[in-house]
């Protein structure tokens, strides 16, 4: 899961969230920030832009851990504010039931999604933001496409570990074409 | 379903829906209006108020017909601006998959739900309203209940043809004690 | 919609339905047959074959209206049976809650579903078949494809109304690359 | 949360797995075992039953945890097994999408649901069986009660931790009177 580094204080040492990652199940986010109209529709979906080592561009959702104690509303807001900003206003669903479960093995191939570092076990929801957002974090920028273009080819190879297919079964769950 | 009148200019005379409700399945919109903390969460439920023929009091949902060539999400809105007035603000969801359908029949007992004018077919949402609601029409009043207090045994007497327990399936969808 | 000839008794004549359908939207149900393993995962899917006036080849989801007085569970087993015949099996979800619902317009690009025929408001349920399929009307075959064929261009390209875009839509909701 | 002592081999030892569940979330699944008609709609809910120290009759969904490299799936598979017995035929959905996610805090009130021991965060499904269920392990019972004996007071008292709710919530999802 090609997700931002994580530094937001937990109850885990680094040294002791390796050693757990590689024995339970961690519990994840992902969120899909999406530009609504006045009737609900999606217009545009927001990814997060970043440069691998190689230089390659990578695209992603935002994505992280959740916390020991903290509700999975709780953990959706704080990973949003950390990658769009404080002023975001994302409006987090009413409802707990997330569009679908995105299981990344360590292992390739079991399911469409891939985390080397972990077997991680993903609660997905599509978030409407209506506020400014302003990455602050990693050097990450956030780039708005049409709900086509997310869907295209060319924004697919620039996402890794299966977030491609996370994002097209996103835009499936919000009645578009994925 | 106790429904407020549907007084949105249509396709069809008054005559022409009574006939086709005899003979065809109608398309309906249920909405759960919902105040909603920062994290998304409920913090309360809008029910409509209204008094019945015999002066009882009677407690409704948002509710409607879909008309030819309208959208679902079109329709949501049409009918909640109507009973909650322009400047409610409803954020209706970014996805069309309802939390459940509600099949009123009208024979009693088939399903949970009966309307003796019709057989609806009515999508349900729970739809978070930020706005100002003033209800503008038919004497119609809103009042805001607590989760607890809507799926309490008072509010739910005040219900009829089933809303009261389609209130009590939008908690449940909420994450809520239904 | 492709939807295979709706043989079973209505209420309503033939001129009766048409001239509803150009003022009512028209509730429907669309149903993805699939084969599934031990564990519950989608290894195929299953789609009707048929041949159109200019003997191309057209593929389609079993689809059909439902009746006045019909429930929704017994609307999807009357079309599975009429489409798969009577030792299928289909296992009909617990949930009334569809995985979608596919808008279809008689003008085109309102959304991704398009029926010339009417304005079509159809409930999506992805239907687990164990049986044995025997389409028996309209010489129609059924096939059935890998998850990863039926989202493939060739399979696409054979599908219309918008059918393809559900299809994808039913594999996202399974987990599936859509 | 109320569960099955955990007999199946994991890859953590007893000592390491109370170590984690003080310091992170726990995934877990919670199924709720139902027997359906023909036509899908669930005629009957499954309870595990079992007697507290303090002599008290205890009633429970089917739950335990996920292991490191389990899809949820499987995860199901292995609880349902080992709780309704090897002859069960659990048909466990299509779909990934849980009907809810229950989070069990170890602080009480924060959520419905409550753990002393953990912070789980369970994905729950309703799951129809079709086969003979004979609960095999720690002389718990299997016992099937109607919809509406389910969410009676009598049933609802014998649940902890708040599975009372969550089985509400299951019969919401089902469009049952919760």
């Amino acid at each position: 899961m090609t997700e931002t580094t994580d530094t937001s204080p937990g109850w885990l040492s680094r040294t002791e969230i390796e050693d757990a990652r590689g024995r339970l199940p961690i519990v994840y986010v992902n969120a899909v920030p999406v530009r609504v109209d006045d009737s609900g529709a999606v217009t545009s979906v927001g990814l997060l832009l970043g440069v691998a080592p190689d230089e390659t561009i990578s695209r992603s959702l935002v994505s992280g851990r959740v916390l020991y104690h903290e509700r999975i509303r709780d953990a959706l807001l704080r990973h949003l504010e950390k990658d769009l900003g404080p002023v975001a206003l994302p409006h987090v669903p009413a409802s707990p039931q997330p569009f679908t479960v995105a299981e990344y093995f360590p292992t390739p191939g079991i399911t469409p999604f891939h985390d080397p570092r972990q077997h991680a076990v993903s609660l997905a929801y599509v978030v409407p933001v209506t506020g400014d957002c302003r990455p602050r974090q990693d050097a990450l920028d956030l780039v708005w496409f049409s709900p086509e273009e997310a869907a295209g080819d060319s924004v697919q190879q620039e996402m890794s570990g299966g977030q491609g297919v996370l994002l097209r079964q996103a835009l499936a769950h919000a009645g578009l074409v994925p």
